[in-house]
């Protein structure tokens, strides 16, 4: 059975993994450095703005009025991913509760004359679901598989995963969640939903999906990798919102694990977002209450009410609850460490066999024989689990056996080639061994103000706490979904323990899933070791250089013969020195060599004032699209007579890329270079001379009728005395 | 009365503003440049590691056992942070509520008899009350007057304003915040908590106050202002946290308004300290409950409970509430500006006249006459306006009467000589317009399901927001101190509106009186003009630049003729060519005279071999301490012989500061040194080569142990299998 099921991942790895290098072959290099990031579908992105005369010209033609244009749009996006991401929600909740619906109805009905035709019938109906999420992704959405927040969280730190953010995907993620969860699959719908709310906001990024015709050009104005980052984050911070209710929780999630980048006014607008997330939410579920939507309203969002609950606790209480605690991060990270070893057996197991048929059916039956006992009623038996004043409702052997079937099925079921979150069932086993744990705390205190739901709660959140290793943003989703603010300190102490329980053995799930997945991500925190380095050791590979004009033969030969993705440009003084001038990038140079209309018969450079040439490019011809790969050096045909003829890339290029010099300590370069979100970084010499020195005092530049404005307040005062 | 009252600023404005530049005497530079920082009572903060010698000398002798006690350290500060914070609102809570409970029964046992002598002996306390507050502010700890938020904002912005953060300000507030709050004035305790919670941060981070020989030689490990702004930030929470017992709103207040840098590390730090200061102030109110702390457990915390208020609401009613949003941006935004005229009123007051003594009396009074009628019970008067089921408790004049007065009174008790929090003020004000709105709402849709109550919430989030301009961490503050969620989305949806409404006008609170108090505060985004600048426009003062080796004679005579904190130091290479070979700051320039050790006769550069000179500093030697303005060159006395030295300034130099490109735009120079919180910044020339290039790839270094582990891991998978 085991083995059949775990056949499962292999469809899910082929389509994910195969470009990925094999960390067991071999590829490690002896420095103790990875290269990681080889994988072709695997790309840094550019957040730094290339100011080259394309950009200029556009800000020179924009004024006041297009500022507040691009201000008014981001807003209209944040409100339509806010809509979009709701409306997504709630689509996915109404079928999977109308499904549940109808398969109970059918079920049950049969059950009356047949037991066996009922329990068929019931296989059958979950099998077909599963198997359409299943085909979906294989066959459709390959990208689609698996929750989708290391992906997203990879998106955010500055690398972008080919195929993660695509139209395709979001249908895959809609659909295939549907088919997986109305299937009773031991997995939930939030890490789906925050794919879902990203790739939104990714589309509305670059004004709709080009390949599928749904574009509109007044829309591109979020042209630089930079806007669509900001948008993603709100896109995550919907889906998460949208998932739990948890408007503040989205809000935090957004911060706490998935940005690497933050700043203050991203705040409001991403609370905005969810806020909008929350209200589409809720009048879809006024109107549901009316009837309107078929089964759905009885639970399809998690709001598990335990305000009748236990609202005080003793100081005795909390050793059972620092245990529950320390179990969740043993768990959590027993948890992460199985799914990590799975992952890797799945992918060695593909890597040997090629067997890959058939194995549908077989699985979908073991699965759905244990589903028939478990599944299907995840949130009606987390709300009995959570449930107040009803001790002694669950006996300790039946716990415990749910406890290890539960436990065993979603780490197998992880990985699998559904969209498949890991919240629910997270919160399954923790509010098992939760209550667990309270009920022998009942036993052993003989006291009735103890409630065996808190600690199920207690429970759930130590488990997420010990897996996940996020605080503060759990602790407020779980507060949000509990609706019981009473809590918020035992729920605070349990996660602190379990997070520092599980940091103790291993990373966080989503940075083991990252990391397995090849996303290079780079912490926020530079390694110990770098600090012995300096700029000069981290530089192991040769710069290729570029001369201000360039022949275009040249060019080519040295785009196919190296992956480079920049390229410094050099130029000679009259006094015959050498000067950097700026950083060409590859995507540039395809653009240029692809239009042609730049090719110039005469190796000198072109006059230098400005206007005495035309741009012939405007800056959204270099921006890369985010639903394809860009153009490769291998699309481009380029005639003999064209090789022969002559680029100059001044106009072109980024004119002024970071510098470091080369001594200068890799903490300092790594801080650098993770705090401004670059892609290329040159390291030069040690400069000659310095022409100024720049501190706070030069960058506090007033707004010139801001300052007219005050000192008029302060004229009128003096008047008015 | 009023322009007694507002002579009441004038002690404060002399004690704080005396050595800002007056903004009114034609400071400003036509350029568009403000000189703000010229004041000699701010300095910027040193961020950046200098990785001089000792530095390095230091680093070889740690191992990694001190990083191990170097995060139990950090750890073990963040508990003591969260337990000071926690005992000291404790205690200014008890105070608070003992002075009013004894401050009644005195006066209520008086006026049995005569209601005139029960009134005097009334005002009489709260004058003392009052009085002690302003005397130990004026007299002793003149940095503690006001809220203190801008400051510490300032603070974490990388300014350091002198005397904010020292041991007598932290005594200063506490007892200021006992006296003004116990006397009555319309202000609160929070903003005063958030700073007492800094001020013990900032204590620890230095190891405790060496004037008041309270310091701790192992516990001086938190050397650098970076490791102290962490400290700080925990500290910040932990005020919010205690003051509203609101732990969440606290690590997001700290995260939205006051920070200016964070990492996702320094959250879990945050919500520690946040959760110790909840389980601190749970433990001491339980405590007070069995009746050991006099009057104090009735209403010193502020938990306005109104679960049993509204929880539903119809489409009809949203329109009242974008109502009072609105009205709360307005009055907010108006709140701002009027406070801002009456400081800029009272500075010009100050600057013109010089009468400062014999107002005490006669304005206390004046106060205490309102007081009696408004305050002492503010935490009550909260409790009432947001109540449930009190329809037409209050009248709509009595409620009028009391906004108009309370507003000015809070407008013109804001700025003066005693610690004064915003927030109670503000819920007071806004709960008031609130349930006016509330009241209209009742009587026009005749629905008994509306809540007044409800309103009263809604308007004090509203003016909050106007205000502050703060929308998540008041969101969350809102809903943890009426423990009500529900009522989540309509708190977000008024806090948008009234901080749209209200940065239509000005900006917010905090963000206006740093500006008025002189704070240069660093904005996270570029200004627009920026993108037009290079960095060369931004460099204004000429450079002064060191030799290697200088006389002791030039050193004194280049510190003393002007006021540059950092020099860049240049080195001859034995072709002649000059090279730039680092930064040496003014603090370490000053040590190095104080201390005579290095001088030396021959103006040739010592041995530069590692270890052929013994390193006679520690790092530690180098840092300015907190508690003081450090030394500066007038306190150096040298003899002639002295003068005729050389030192040789290799070795204590920052050998790497960043370098930016002369030609680079002004807003990549803004992000790169707001970014990183630096406080100088090197313009050189463009460099002649690119001796390296750094991407994403070349800096993911993994931890050596770590990928055997990984490879391990596989290997004993495969072997299993």
């Amino acid at each position: 059975m085991l083995s059949n099921h775990l056949q499962n991942g292999i469809e899910t790895a082929k389509m994910v993994w195969s470009r990925i290098p094999n960390a067991e072959e071999g590829d490690h290099e002896h420095a103790g450095l990875l290269r990681k990031s080889d994988g072709s579908s695997v790309e840094s992105l550019e957040y730094e703005v290339v100011e080259n005369h394309a950009y200029w010209e556009e800000q020179d033609q924009r004024g006041k009025l297009f500022l507040v244009y691009y201000v008014v749009v981001k807003w209209f996006f944040a409100l339509l991913i806010g809509i979009g991401t709701g409306l997504a929600a709630v689509f996915i909740n109404l079928s999977v509760e109308n499904f549940a619906g109808w398969k109970f109805a059918l079920t049950f009905s049969i059950i009356q004359k047949s037991y066996v035709a009922g329990f068929i019938v019931y296989v059958l109906i979950n099998l077909v679901l599963v198997l359409s999420s299943v085909y979906i992704i294989t066959h459709f959405a390959p990208a689609a598989a698996g929750s989708g927040i290391p992906e997203i969280k990879g998106y955010l730190n500055g690398v972008d995963i080919h195929g993660v953010l695509l139209f395709r995907t979001l249908i895959g993620k809609i659909f295939g969640s549907i088919g997986s969860v109305g299937g009773g699959l031991a997995l939930g719908k939030e890490g789906p939903l925050v794919h879902t709310g990203a790739c939104i906001a990714s589309l509305l990024g670059q004004g709709g999906s080009t390949k599928y015709h749904l574009s509109s050009r007044w829309l591109q104005i979020f042209k630089s990798d930079r806007d669509r980052r900001d948008l993603v984050t709100c896109g995550c911070a919907a889906g998460v919102a949208a998932a739990f209710r948890a408007p503040v929780g989205g809000v935090l999630f957004a911060l706490e694990e998935v940005t690497s980048w933050w700043r203050s006014q991203l705040m409001w607008r991403v609370f905005f977002t969810s806020a909008i997330v929350a209200v589409v939410v809720r009048t879809a579920m006024g109107w549901c209450k009316n009837g309107n939507c078929g089964h759905f309203g009885s639970g399809g969002f998690i709001i598990w009410d335990i305000s009748g609950g236990q609202e005080d606790y003793s100081f005795e209480e909390l050793l059972p609850m620092a245990i529950i605690g320390v179990i969740g991060g043993l768990l959590g990270a027993l948890f992460n460490q199985l799914t990590l070893y799975i992952s890797y057996w799945r992918r060695n197991h593909l890597h040997k066999k090629g067997n890959q048929v058939k194995f549908y059916c077989s699985k979908e039956k073991e699965y759905n024989d244990l589903a028939t006992i478990f599944f299907n009623t995840q949130d009606d038996a987390i709300r009995n689990l959570f449930s107040a004043k009803t001790i002694h409702e669950f006996s300790a052997q039946s716990l415990l056996t749910f406890l290890v079937m539960f436990y065993t099925l979603a780490v197998v079921t992880f990985g699998t080639a559904v969209p498949a979150g890991q919240f629910i069932p997270g919160i399954m086993i923790g509010s098992t061994y939760g209550r667990l744990v309270g009920m022998f705390v009942v036993n052993f205190y003989k006291k009735l103000s103890i409630e065996e739901g808190t600690y199920a709660l207690l429970g759930a959140a130590s488990f997420l706490g010990g897996s996940m290793r996020m605080t503060v943003s759990l602790c407020v989703i779980m507060v949000e979904i509990t609706n019981n603010l009473k809590l918020l300190p035992l729920i605070m102490l349990v996660l602190l323990i379990s997070k520092a329980v599980g940091d103790a053995f291993n990373e966080g799930l989503y940075e083991e899933q990252a990391r397995l997945k090849g996303i290079p991500l780079l912490e926020s925190k530079p390694k110990y070791q770098m600090r012995k380095m300096t700029a000069k050791d981290a530089c192991r590979q040769r710069v290729v250089s570029f001369l201000r004009v360039v022949k275009v033969a040249d060019i080519v030969s040295i785009l196919q013969s190296n992956k480079h993705n920049g390229f410094p440009v050099i130029d000679h003084t009259r006094t015959g020195e050498t000067l950097v001038i700026g950083l060409m990038p590859r995507s540039h140079l395809l653009v240029l060599l692809q239009s042609k209309v730049d090719f110039q018969h005469s190796p000198l450079p072109s006059d230098p004032r400005p206007g005495s040439r035309p741009i012939r490019h405007t800056p959204s011809e270099f921006v890369k699209p985010a639903s394809s790969k860009g153009i490769s050096i291998e699309d481009i045909h380029l005639s003999s007579d064209d090789l022969e003829m002559y680029i100059d890339l001044a106009p072109f290029l980024n004119p002024s890329p970071y510098i470091v010099p080369e001594d200068m300590s890799l903490t300092k370069v790594y801080n650098l270079f993770r705090q401004l979100g670059l892609r290329h970084l040159f390291v030069v010499p040690r400069p000659s001379r310095v022409i100024g020195l720049i501190t706070r005092k030069d960058l506090l530049i007033e707004d010139s009728e801001e300052s007219d404005t005050v000192e008029l307040q302060s004229t009128s005062i003096s008047a008015s005395r």
